[in-house]
């Protein structure tokens, strides 16, 4: 049963090969002053910082910088985009990079003007936005958070080892994102099949919960289809315009809330998969990709008839003659030979776990409670043992 | 592929048993003289009337009152909206009831302020709005339209013979919208069909354009699933919660703009069902149903490949063994079972229909250029004598 939800999703998404010319239109709606937070400097050598760039210059903007923005980025960076928001008073983050620089800008939005350490606030005791929110818009550059379309920021406190991720309102969406597929052609391999089946992670973790037949777990299978077709194209020609936008848009709509809305959703292997980035600063997708195999079939025969219902309207398997339990297997089968295909990690040695790390990644787990099971720290030490 | 495209909807959605309780949180966004638009009374004798105006009261508004909206609202009943909402200076219009009265408040809520006639700027010329606009929120009695989330409106112009949608950018959505699906089981049997097959027609109006393999129509074909899936549940039990929730979300989704994101999309049945609409006063989702069999059998051989993936995706049927045209067609043959047991109109002449008005339906119908085909006027004619 779909139960009670508001839903509200206000990010304007400019979508397309000239999509980075409704840039200028979205600025105008903003003060002068703006706030550039981008990575590791590919896109200098690719030539987008530079159209961005001119593109606020002839918007008359000034523009300050935080750049090296890192793939799970850090509480001491958030703490010096605080500072240099603050101390700029900007007016507009712009993030221009994947899923971490745009998690990162929503981070530096509500965190930039809290009297408190916002680390402690908004990640460790998850609290609600009580001061003011700087505007973020994105200009996406890879594919598979969804960050574009919704109001998540995961911070890593290494000191910690934790990575912790919070979901905040629609009022810390991003106001407008960017989105050219062919921006992302120029992300290594590695990166792009990590992204898609981080995105395909984001469907599956709110698909497996709840026993009933709502229209949501009926769009999550055509977006979880169309991922899996485009993904086999992608594979093969990593520029072929139709896979690449398809793929960017199925991620945008796995994790901006819509395939939540009615449902309990699972989380789980996203807890493991950051408690494991916390410890090895792996690549996202590839942490979730290394447990989710041994986490499902940990939890297979409590979802059962979902597992079931998986393997026939996402996999195209052929129910009849099957056991309940063969068919749910054999679903789970047939992702794992599409996590083949794709080359994502199948284990967490490959991520540089080692047996000494288990039991504090275990600690950095939380437990969440709307899958079809609720683990035990023991589960996930047996889930991190059959992962290895 | 996937063409470029900006998708922006902010309307913030209450879905749920206790959706009504959050009207109170949304009208205090607004100043204190709400317009209420109704139909005919049926809010009046089930009691929401009486619970929406004490919500009202409590929040210290001054209420003034459109009622009776019929079905197919007209231009009479548009400037007599305009004129109460422009003469009592409202701050906000609330809709109380179907997509007929959503559509009616959306349509006062461009035209009141406007210096034209609104029939011709915004209906016959179909111009962008100019003037200000007053805000739209929804309580939603009745399902089908999706007006609740978009920014449509259709209105008919009896003495033209005339009616016409005219969709309104992202400023004209509503801003919020109540949808508890126990409102709508007081509806008839009758009414709920013709508005399940409407949500139904939305998506095929979407779905059969273009000829790949977009995200977009992986959505298309989850939603018409789910919605054939729910339907026969709520034939048997109309009071069956699940089923009517999943109606509900689904019609929202069909027709809330994302599925038209990237594609050309038809609206053909949609121009010939709205001229027989000002030729008979029909309830709109039956003169989608007695003209679709017709239409779709006539374009077919149009849009092949598209139809053979409906028949296999959304009807489950084996294309083995059979030639493309066998495939498509046995996907249609699927849609008419389904149309049968819902029991919608299959025909032009139980709607009222007489030889003598063919021609002047006729003309009266658009044609599209974004489907399969791009009737001429003669096609129509076809259409409509194979629908009689």
């Amino acid at each position: 049963m779909l139960g009670n939800f508001t839903y509200c999703n206000p990010t304007r998404l400019h979508f397309g090969e000239q999509a980075l010319e409704q840039l200028a239109g979205e600025l105008k709606h903003y003060g002068g002053r703006v706030l550039l937070a981008y990575g590791g400097g590919s896109i200098k050598k690719n030539g987008l910082y530079d159209k961005v760039t001119a593109i606020l210059k002839a918007c008359g903007k000034e523009v300050f910088e935080v750049p090296g923005v890192m793939p799970n980025p850090t509480v001491e960076k958030l703490y010096e985009g605080c500072r240099v928001a603050r101390e700029n008073n900007v007016d507009l983050i712009l993030a221009v990079g994947g899923g971490s620089v745009c998690d990162y800008a929503k981070a530096v939005s509500v965190s930039a003007w809290c009297q408190e350490d916002p680390w402690d606030k908004y990640f460790l005791r998850m609290e609600d936005v009580s001061n003011p929110i700087i505007p973020v818009g994105c200009v996406l550059t890879m594919v598979g958070t969804g960050s574009e379309m919704n109001g998540g920021a995961v911070i890593t406190h290494p000191a910690q080892k934790r990575k912790i991720g919070h979901v905040f309102g629609s009022n810390v969406m991003p106001r407008f994102s960017i989105l050219d597929p062919t921006l992302t052609y120029t992300v290594p391999m590695e990166q792009m099949v990590a992204g898609i089946y981080d995105a395909f992670n984001h469907i599956c973790e709110q698909y497996f919960s709840g026993e009933d037949d709502n229209t949501t777990d009926y769009i999550a299978e055509g977006l979880m289809r169309s991922l899996v077709a485009s993904s086999r194209i992608a594979l093969r020609q990593p520029e072929n315009y139709e896979a690449r936008s398809n793929i960017m848009w199925a991620a945008t709509w796995a994790l901006n809330t819509l395939l939540a809305m009615g449902k309990s959703t699972d989380w789980e292997v996203h807890m493991i998969g950051q408690s494991i980035g916390a410890y090895t600063n792996a690549t996202h997708g590839m942490t979730l990709s290394a447990v989710s195999l041994a986490y499902y079939r940990y939890i297979m025969a409590d979802g059962l008839a979902k597992f079931g219902r998986f393997a026939v309207n996402v996999w195209g398997i052929d129910p009849a003659g099957k056991s309940a339990e063969a068919l749910a297997e054999a679903g789970l089968a047939a992702m794992e030979r599409w996590m083949e295909e794709l080359g994502v990690a199948r284990n967490i040695r490959q991520l540089g776990v080692t047996e000494d790390m288990l039991e504090g990644i275990a600690d950095g787990a939380f437990l969440m409670t709307g899958g079809y099971r609720t683990l035990t720290r023991n589960d996930v030490l047996n889930i991190l043992k059959a992962s290895m």
